[in-house]
């Protein structure tokens, strides 16, 4: 199998931000034999929050779609600095997009798949993940959206 | 060892739903090595919630069982869909059981056993979880419950 | 490579309190392969809560810290009861840390850390783990913090 992600990466004119540094006592990335677990991506850049607010409340369904987009950017730039390149990945085994939400809201398919087709779109169909979706009570430094993702990654 | 799970099963009377289809851009179930990673089962019947509300709230902790119950049939039956046999489960490695909340609710363990309970008496008593339970501030669609599963199945 | 975590440990003067037993139909730690899934902990003592409330409500941040690293203290009990010496765990692939919050709560970080920092002391800086952290409306038995562990182990 030839994986062709970072061509197509660079084909689609997106370019990743620098892979955001730890906040605290961790480390962005863990890979065990062939899965790579991440830290929970926020939509930071430059260690700042790039949104804040919650779905549904501050912040409607685009606005969460936006940040779950930047999310999804840095889980990917995390990748790349632990892998050298983003060929190795060769399947988005889970995805969690866990979304600071109003109690009311309900429209979590919407915001998550922002993050889902920015990956889908650069790695490939054939690697779509398995997907947890819900609305939190709060997330760190107050961004709406945090993404787990766990990589199954080549040797 | 012999898995006689879907005799179990068959002889409990329990007949699984259709397993669900996704309602964006994922799939149902990741398989790597051993591990069989499922996406967020919610208690839908047929693309609908079956349930809504929070428990605490709208729906109480017997309301919550009942979904918690439902999410669990749809997790076999992704799961019978991917492997074919639910013999081929040997372990469940992981029980996420997310509940919608309010925010006083503290009876997280009444309606999360009621999964449990299901997937120990149709895969076995050797084959229980490690379990993960908490309540969120929203679902998806409006639901009470979500679940995170993962097996370990034999090749 | 030769851990030196039990003598760490025993240097440290830290003592373990005996591993939590289940509330429900569930078992502490399912190990598959080389990855040790360990059930949410919780910061209990002897089956009953140590601390109760919500971090940025009824307990300030400092409180959410004790029971972090309560919490944490289980959870090493917990792996060591399954794998008979907490030499074998070679790394923390996960900790995640599910903290109980109002809905203007932002200092994740410093509550998270006091769980990070006592896997780290006692496991090694370079067993350092992958890390998710979010706030969550509502926790088993009314407790602030729920840990989520796996770890990678030696055979």
């Amino acid at each position: 199998m030839v994986n062709n992600t970072e061509s197509r990466l660079a084909a689609s004119g997106i370019e990743l931000p620098p892979a955001p540094a730890p906040f605290g006592a961790y480390v962005p990335a863990v890979q065990t034999g062939t899965l790579l677990f991440l830290t929970g991506m926020l939509p930071t850049v430059g260690h700042e929050p790039k949104f804040l607010g919650r779905a549904g409340r501050e912040l409607n369904a685009e606005q969460g779609r936006r940040a779950a987009y930047a999310a999804a950017l840095n889980a990917l730039a995390v990748a790349r600095q632990h892998l050298g390149s983003l060929d190795r990945i060769s399947r988005v085994v889970r995805l969690g997009v866990y979304i600071a939400t109003a109690g009311d809201f309900s429209d979590h398919v919407t915001v998550a798949d922002a993050a889902s087709e920015l990956l889908r779109d650069i790695l490939g169909e054939d690697k779509m993940s398995s997907r947890l979706v819900f609305g939190v009570q709060s997330l760190p430094l107050g961004v709406p959206v945090e993404l787990e993702v766990i990589f199954e990654v080549s040797a």
